[in-house]
């Protein structure tokens, strides 16, 4: 599926770049690769699994459009898939997504309902918009199409860069952890799969240490696109491939994402600082190893920076 | 001088990429090409003039140490070359130098002698430093050396990208545009060269207009890496191979900044958005156009960002 995936999406989406920093690798002692998704079509990972789902259906699963509840990326990527293959996406957002995200919505021409920001609100929301519609859902991480598209990246990542030792993603729904893990098992197997959590959204650590789904609470980080809980699919996946879950502070993440922006000079959104803010925390000894850091995306509302009171 | 100096800069330096966004491109409906040199070494590209420098330099010329006057990114570059050929670094800053620059001097082991942020003040105290310590000056622009490495970006950015109409650099005090200028003379004949400056520090403008040099005075500008004066050297090059200055308002600057940003997810200082302010502000007609804009640089402090208050 990872391979048809590949394929399928190729002419809608970029094959993005893998940089370093000679700086940040001095600082920490390692190599360090930068798969940056953030260059990535809308700006984030979410184009490759959204194009993949909706190039998936048949017309007949398609005639009456998409539709999905998302906090950000997922929601872009799907409007953008959507207006590609000529069909509609409606799209639920919680009232507190960035404006940005918003604004991309509707440039892509997604039909934007806003709702409460919690799980239920937006499950709610959706199932209305469905039974008016008729419309297929595409759920931003729970669903194989997702996982096999997001895992394209992890894909892309070993074909440039050899004898990784680990590679490391954020974690909010599973997606791209369950892609990257599943990538990393069928393409290069002696590499090891580290997520990275904020602590304030700890339910994906907690979930995989206790071997039981817990889901995510009330969670109060910066890293916006990592607040959903793990699903019905991505859980068992991230337990049987994964090899670690770390949780960082928040003030790591800020570093972390400052020290990206000033040494690399590209833009990245909270989310994606998240695995190098456990290196900074020094989660696990890294001394002259190989790794990779899938850059989950770049949106970020320019108006508002964390380190900018 | 330009194919030399490519052979004697590239073990020290990035061979930067070209970038492009559909998404700008769509909006002025012109093709653009960015030379990144945010990516340099130092994170701009006097790297190359610097680099280009001192290695020029005769053991016996170099024994001393270099020095210079320059309001940060020359700074660094030249901290930093000559600490790769482990000579003395002497560097004359204003005081108003942003702390991310000072900063980064430091780090490359520069000596830095703060002064007032005038040119009388930067020539006084560079004067007293010569005649202290013998050092061999390097200027920041008004030097063959020094233009001759600028030269290198835009004889890369023809390498990469043929048949194109415009290529576009911002002018200070000119060792950038005058390189360019002689690379695009030499490489590419066809292309022309347009420069772009800030109505509030205009000097080239006026400089290059009346075919009579007119000096910088007490210029305000964002874009802090075009304060300074054309020179005695760079003049006559702009005067004879530039096809035409444009002027832009400070609010142009920002906002084709802040679209770059936001649209491309890389860091430019404001210097480097200049010519794209000339478009955005229509000042010369584009329409199905191939244009070359060098991005000079992307050095800013993180913690203060022109559009937020």
């Amino acid at each position: 599926m990872i391979l048809e995936a590949r394929e399928r999406i190729k002419p809608y989406i970029h094959h993005t770049p893998v940089l370093s920093s000679n700086l940040i690798n001095d600082q920490l002692g390692a190599e360090l690769f930068f798969k940056c998704e953030n260059f990535q079509k809308v700006g984030a990972f979410k184009s490759r699994g959204a194009v993949n789902a909706v190039f998936s259906l048949s017309d007949e699963e398609c005639k009456n459009g998409v539709c999905t509840h998302s906090s950000g990326n997922h929601a872009q990527a799907l409007a953008r898939a959507a207006m590609i293959r000529g069909i509609k996406a409606y799209i639920v957002m919680p009232e507190t997504a960035p404006s940005v995200k918003v604004a991309a919505v509707k440039q892509y021409g997604g039909e934007i309902t806003f709702c409460k920001p919690t799980l239920e609100a937006r499950e709610s929301t959706l199932a209305k918009i469905i039974e008016a519609t008729n419309a297929t859902e595409i759920h931003p991480y729970n669903d194989i199409r997702i996982i096999s598209g997001q895992a394209t990246a992890a894909m892309e990542f070993f074909e440039e860069i050899e004898d990784a030792d680990i590679l490391m993603a954020p974690v909010g729904g599973g997606g791209l952890l369950s892609g990257t893990a599943m990538a990393t098992h069928y393409f290069s197997p002696d590499t090891k799969v580290i997520a990275a959590e904020p602590e304030r959204a700890d339910d994906a650590y907690r979930s995989f240490k206790s071997k039981t789904f817990i889901p995510s609470e009330d969670p109060h980080t910066i890293a916006d696109g990592l607040l959903t809980s793990l699903g019905s699919i991505t859980f068992p996946i991230i337990c049987n491939f994964v090899d670690d879950i770390l949780t960082v502070k928040e003030e790591s993440i800020i570093k972390a994402m400052k020290l990206i922006w000033e040494r690399m000079k590209i833009i990245i959104e909270p989310s994606s600082a998240v695995p190098l803010a456990a290196l900074l925390e020094n989660k696990i000894d890294i001394k002259g190893k190989r790794i990779g850091i899938i850059i989950s995306g770049g949106n970020i509302d320019l108006n508002k920076l964390p380190w900018i009171k």
